[in-house]
């Protein structure tokens, strides 16, 4: 199947679903949705783009004249209706909506300045987010996007084992940073997502961005990266310690990594996400750290970095065969340190396939 | 006057205007209102920070506990609110609302997941974009803002300058691209914000990003690029060709510069915007080439890429001191090439003020 054969029967699926939903016309701009249905990105601009499916018409890609050149025809997927810098694209948006549309579903990530103006020119519509017609679509990933993440796996371990051969202490996070960054588009990928170095104290905060701190002889460091290739997100989180680790820092290391282990093992089809965090969660509570553990075990991945199906606490959806998703679970001791290990990993018949390879042990780098 | 200082006076502001307009609460998520009014940058991820800032009362902002410690304390500016992986972030929010209230404004860049919940949870107020506070506050820039946008466009002016003595045949715009962001953060910046490189029919491309395309011999390259230093971005378009220029392009070039430069000169306070914006029009028009140019002539630049105001017909907003914005006038051949010519210039009391000084003659390189 190609592109365009893939991106109709894509749309198909949507309108499909908007049918069960009684969905009038799906509205999509910035986020994921609309690549995965044209093909196209949009500009995260103040010039609005926007696709204008509805459910029993053709698909009409709005765009600003001065991005139409960026545009890849795809005669099956969609028209293209080009605005010039003084026209409204709003009302533009509103025409193609129609006075009788009852029900619209906007894309997740569609800024509020849009929204609200969509909502004001198409008032008698309700609105509903684009990902109750889109989640069900994306949250299975077919073979070739399984293929397509695991090949940005494999980037991101190259990486990983890359950086174990090299030195930590007296460099900048900021510096450490720049390295991942360079070495995850060297190996593959368009765009660098995110690299966390999170040395000493710094990854007790899960989400730290690089700071000019100096790695000291004795860190512990959170490396914490990934990125976006052909269109597929990477994500993986290893450890590393300059010198050697004392023995707490083991002890708490070999206890992540058997709660890592079990909750992989459990991420089997039909089991619940909920399950799945639960098991990360036993272990580190029984190990006496709990309350360390202070977010999610995982997160859905795909053409997003962060999608549906999280694994937490409340999510009761059992796992289908080609649910993508990280498994990450974490101990962060304030102002001390923090420690992190994940993976990606697909669920399916033949259990879970963790598609992330480096080393996961302790790397010891000077 | 220090940040904390700083931040109060901005939110007593930001409380003057939403009387006049008769909001009760301001809701900041994603976007540089937040860090404009508390100094913390929300993560564009699907866990919801945002602040609260009532008309009447103290600001609260509510954010995941696990990025609860990259928030710098700012006890003047707001009190944290964190939120666990199980708890409802949207009825946090809501509560803080209120059902008193009648008119809300949201961040323009807000997630319409986001912004969907929180209608349905305060159903009795009317929502607006953030902007119609925040943009009046923002557009004017004072000293230390403009400082900060200089010292940003001296670092690309660095750097455009530094790639006059680089060679672009034979390597691949993306390569290209690479060397320009690399230096981009050599010179200070913390993040690259884009470097468009469109060589040959690529340039006729406004906003195309960097490819595989590999430059050749008489090759036309546009360079625009810019990043956030300090908070604050810069912005420059620089023109580029590989070997000695055609007599066409060196004629449409000299337009351009003479489009560019009548436009900066007009760019004094009272004038509308969209004045600015007739000055280069009229001069390529009058060359021949009116239908080339096909986008605005400029946006504003701050804490965003892209805010108030903006050149374009249909603006009539005088400019006043301190606004800062670009003047890019650009000519286009689709399927042959482009040019653009851009620097950030300030409206002042002064006249013009120009930040950028990189040469703008066309490079000829190798």
């Amino acid at each position: 199947m190609d592109l365009n054969e893939q991106l109709a029967a894509r749309q198909a699926r949507a309108r499909e679903r908007m049918d069960e939903l009684a969905i009038d016309v799906l509205l999509l701009s910035v986020g994921a949705d609309l690549p995965y249905l044209t093909g196209y990105e949009a500009m995260p601009l103040e010039r609005l783009t926007m696709l204008v499916l509805p459910r029993g018409g053709e698909s009409i890609l709005v765009v600003p004249e001065l991005e139409a050149p960026r545009v890849e025809p795809r005669p099956g997927a969609f028209e293209l209706r080009t605005w010039s810098e003084t026209e409204d694209p709003i009302a533009i948006v509103a025409g193609l909506v129609g006075p009788a549309a009852r029900s619209v579903a906007i894309g997740d990530q569609t800024w509020a300045r849009f929204v609200l103006r969509i909502q004001d020119a198409v008032p008698a519509a309700r609105m509903h987010p684009a990902s109750v017609v889109t989640s069900p679509l994306r949250v299975v990933k077919d073979s070739t996007e399984v293929e397509a993440l695991r090949a940005a796996a494999h980037a991101v371990d190259a990486v990983g084992a890359e950086m174990r051969g090299r030195p930590f202490g007296g460099r900048t996070e900021l510096d450490i940073h720049r390295e991942f960054s360079d070495r995850i588009l060297e190996h593959g990928h368009e765009r660098v997502n995110f690299a966390i170095v999170g040395s000493g104290p710094n990854g007790a905060s899960p989400h730290h961005e690089a700071s000019a701190r100096v790695v000291n002889d004795g860190d512990v460091v959170v490396c914490d990266f990934g990125g976006t290739m052909d269109g597929y997100c990477s994500d993986i989180t290893r450890m590393f310690v300059v010198g050697e680790p004392s023995a707490e820092v083991r002890d708490v290391y070999d206890l992540l990594v058997d709660a890592q282990e079990h909750a992989v093992r459990a991420a089997t089809v039909g089991t619940s996400c909920e399950a799945v965090d639960a098991t990360a969660r036993r272990i580190i509570a029984a190990g006496g750290y709990g309350d360390r553990f202070i977010h999610r075990t995982g997160h859905g991945i795909g053409l997003e970095a962060h999608e549906d199906p999280y694994l937490v606490s409340g999510n009761r959806t059992p796992l289908e065969p080609g649910h993508a998703f990280s498994i990450e679970p974490g101990i962060y001791f304030p102002g001390r340190f923090g420690m992190r290990l994940e993976d990606i990993v697909v669920a399916s018949d033949d259990g879970p396939d963790r598609l992330n390879a480096a080393p996961r042990d302790l790397a010891i780098v000077g």
